[in-house]
């Protein structure tokens, strides 16, 4: 009865094993022997028993046992000497560096320092992950995400074409497909892109997850740490993102009432090579501006003298609120000496959860970018691209178009009626003629970090101008997105920003008279 | 009636404006005066009307003639004077660079050579392409690709799953969502893992597109250019490439029939800094080996003594086919010293197609993660991954798995049927106990290379060996996925195969011949 005797005479482990158990035998072992040291009742020096008595008394493999002991030598809880077996360690040897801590949570070894291990990357603003958690309270009035009202969500009808997909034969759109996106929807996509003025071959349109994908694609394949891109100030925060996060230098392009100005830029491309320029020429995000025909001309000729590529993000110009539409960058330079990349997306005109947008480019770039995103994530899901062409296939979307103007309309039109109501000659701004964004100015100095400090104490939240600017510009100003709320929420919103507004106006009223008393006294 | 005169009298023009295109008005005018100077209506020096008169004539506002005259002197096809207006300029002036293609398509400018602008990443060997484009072809039975049997995709269900999912309420899940995952999908995943024996918190799981997404973001987040990277030799391809674009540099540990030695390991780090190790232990892509339990011991020992993460590769381990599982690194390593990245995806239990995997990491990374998929593509498609959660937690996935076995088994078999009955003795293999692939070498001498070659004749495709080493070796492997073939499929390939290994050692018993004829001539 040896098997029974090992087991019955080592009381001090007494271990049992549990057979229907997800937890491997030899993991069971192993905690059976560390809670039995934890509790003292093993104590340095004690000898374990041999591995092929403990797994014959265990009827479990002697590589069981082995594997066990293994994980506790590598614990430091045990000793194991070649010819004396496996004792059990001082305390002291067991706790060296990282303590008890480690110890109770099963670890050992040399505790890694994630963050240590890190790539370098430019950090994030710290404000904007405050601004994501204050945008994300219920009690909150959030302007700050761009998000399309989900009120307005062809739901039912996407919820038909999945349906339809996932019909017999359906597991074909379940499958691998290619990097470079679903033949029908480059179709559909040049199909839609061609009724709006610009006729682009199929090939020449590639899918990606999202325009924030297709700007981290482009800049993946375009840029070199070191290179420089040149932005308009402000532009998209997303944008800088990604262009910082590729390790590209920035250079601003100040902009006015109708966008960039294409001197400035002609000067910049005087002065030092350029690699890429990026504008969001049609209802900017942030400042809602559209560049004016003159202008875009002028960009694309200072472009195609200096020979340097230019992204069109243009993720808003099919939601226009008024005025007539204007030409894009890609139409004015069309030909095969064109410098324009063009990006645009479903997110803003559909909903953001399909993850789709797309890039127009040249053919070398389109493989490129099929490679990096074969790289990235493969291809982009075939089922969610599938019903998007359908839906586009089949005339949806112009009525789709139809219904989304007067909804925005409305909203920018509550947001402009409330400033004015609420806040006042505190804010001035320009009226956006389409997309997500208005862009105001505070008066009187007042900053608009400060104002949010305030506006998160009464229950609202925007972004503050200077998170869009490269080098510090824009404190005095504010994006406030209107497109994912009603209009009752965005009176509400302008209230809270317009007491938050006077709150900090008064303050600074108040200190401006302590200054002036002060300043009396010292002269 | 000037008006009238201007266009009359303007018979080489003849612009006829539709006002119901989308093309704009400033374009068709463009087009108008293109073309009529194309055609020698309009020949050098000839002075177009100006701009105020050519506007009134057309009815349209001057910018818009302003704007198309512009785009012509962009293009080099008129002069644009101070106070003489603007006139036709000479054809050689017209056609100074890239000639008439660029100005038939509307160009202009510098035409940019992308090539020369894409940032630098370690080319493809240039057979990838070709095996893709064989394994495309109709008339192949490939071996390539290790996709899901589409005839095991639970469709209907997910038909359902989505049905429901986009009912009443439905918007919320085509909205924008955490870059770090849909808490359900997270919850849902931590529960099957600890149903499986590796309990973790669902704050650990990260969501990602797909396992190549996962790995890719997993580099983004820790590779730096010049960094060691430890992989086995061979190993999967596609980590090879993030790897690769990465910048890393490739150290290659020696791997048998028990995965790779740690040993070796150890010796390399030993020597040099490793950043980062990469290994699939379980039913390994290409070999299909599984490491030793003794090993895994090793291997988390020789990590955590250099204090080195390890990522965890483990798309198959589900797939078992025969013997007992085995547990992963995560177990084994258990606890906050832990280097273990653990990372796997739905994309061969369920299918490719919703693109979803996920990462089991440190929280630390876990952030840094979140934040590099933000600048990525911000985050997976919500819809589809609430979609894997309800599957899991309504427990369909058991049943699903249970019926993955049996077919995959009797692809295996078939596989190694049709080998040895086909084949014979000029391939040995070691019979894989899971997962999509089996990897077989080639007896007396043959090249991968060579058979392909052949292969692509005789309408069978395959991975050659070298493909999955860093440095030249696997000449004599082929990597066979078994998949996605139906066994009768499988068995016509091994036939065709077997006829192309036979052509080449023929060949060469041909050509061994004639060399020994040679060489008596000579010596």
């Amino acid at each position: 009865m040896h098997k029974r005797e090992t087991a019955d005479d080592d009381d001090e482990l007494s271990l049992r094993l549990d057979r229907e158990s997800p937890t491997p035998l030899y993991r069971q072992i192993e905690v059976g022997v560390r809670e039995a040291i934890g509790s003292g009742r093993l104590i340095a020096g004690t000898r374990l028993p041999p591995e092929r008595t403990l797994a014959a008394a265990l009827g479990v493999d002697r590589t069981t046992v082995v594997a066990a002991y293994r994980e506790l030598a590598a614990d430091g809880l045990v000793h194991a000497h070649v010819g004396r077996g496996t004792t059990v360690a001082a305390s002291s040897e067991r706790f060296p560096a990282h303590g008890r801590d480690a110890l109770a949570a099963g670890g050992s070894g040399r505790r890694l320092d994630w963050r240590q291990l890190f790539a370098p990357m430019v950090e994030d603003d710290p404000a904007l992950a405050d601004i994501a958690a204050l945008a994300g309270r219920e009690d909150v009035v959030s302007f700050v995400a761009g998000v399309p009202a989900p009120e307005t969500y062809p739901t039912r009808t996407f919820r038909s074409l999945l349906a339809e997909a996932l019909g017999p034969g359906g597991e074909g759109l379940l499958q691998y497909s290619p990097p470079e996106g679903h033949g029908p929807l480059r179709e559909a996509i040049a199909a839609r892109m061609a009724r709006r003025g610009m006729p682009v071959p199929a090939g020449a349109v590639f899918i990606c997850g999202g325009s924030q994908q297709g700007l981290y694609l482009l800049a993946r394949a375009l840029i070199e740490p070191g290179d420089t891109v040149a932005v308009e100030a402000p532009t998209y925060l997303g944008a800088l993102q990604v262009f910082r996060a590729a390790g590209a230098r920035l250079v601003t392009i100040p902009a006015d009432r109708e966008g960039l100005d294409p001197d400035r830029l002609g000067e910049v491309l005087e002065r030092r090579p350029i690699k890429l320029i990026y504008v969001l020429p049609t209802f900017q995000n942030p400042t809602g501006a559209t560049l004016s025909l003159e202008r875009r001309q002028r960009l694309l000729a200072v472009a195609r003298r200096h020979g340097v590529p230019l992204i069109e993000d243009d993720p808003y110009s099919e939601l226009r609120y008024e005025g007539e539409s204007m030409p894009s960058l890609l139409t004015l330079a069309d030909g095969p000496a064109s410098p324009v990349i063009y990006l645009s997306t479903f997110s803003k005109v559909l909903f953001p959860g399909f993850r789709l947008g797309w890039v127009v480019a040249a053919p070398p770039l389109i493989e490129r970018l099929a490679w990096v995103k074969a790289l990235v994530d493969l291809e982009s899901n075939p089922l969610a691209q599938w019903a998007v062409a359908e839906y586009f296939d089949r005339g949806g979307f112009d009525g789709h178009l139809a219904k989304l103007v007067p909804v925005y309309t409305a909203r920018r039109d509550a947001l402009e009626t409330g400033l004015r109501q609420e806040v006042g000659e505190m804010l001035t701004w320009r009226s956006p003629a389409g997309g997500f964004y208005l862009w105001a100015h505070l008066a009187a100095g007042l900053r608009a970090r400060e104002v949010l400090a305030e506006a998160s104490r009464e229950g609202v939240a925007f972004v503050p101008g200077d998170l869009f600017h490269v080098d510090g510009g824009g404190r005095d100003a504010l994006r406030l997105a209107f497109s994912g709320l009603a209009p009752t929420q965005i009176a509400e919103g302008t209230r809270r920003l317009g007491a938050a507004a006077r709150t900090v106006a008064e303050r600074r009223a108040v200190a401006r008279g302590q200054g002036s008393i002060r300043s009396t006294r010292i002269v």
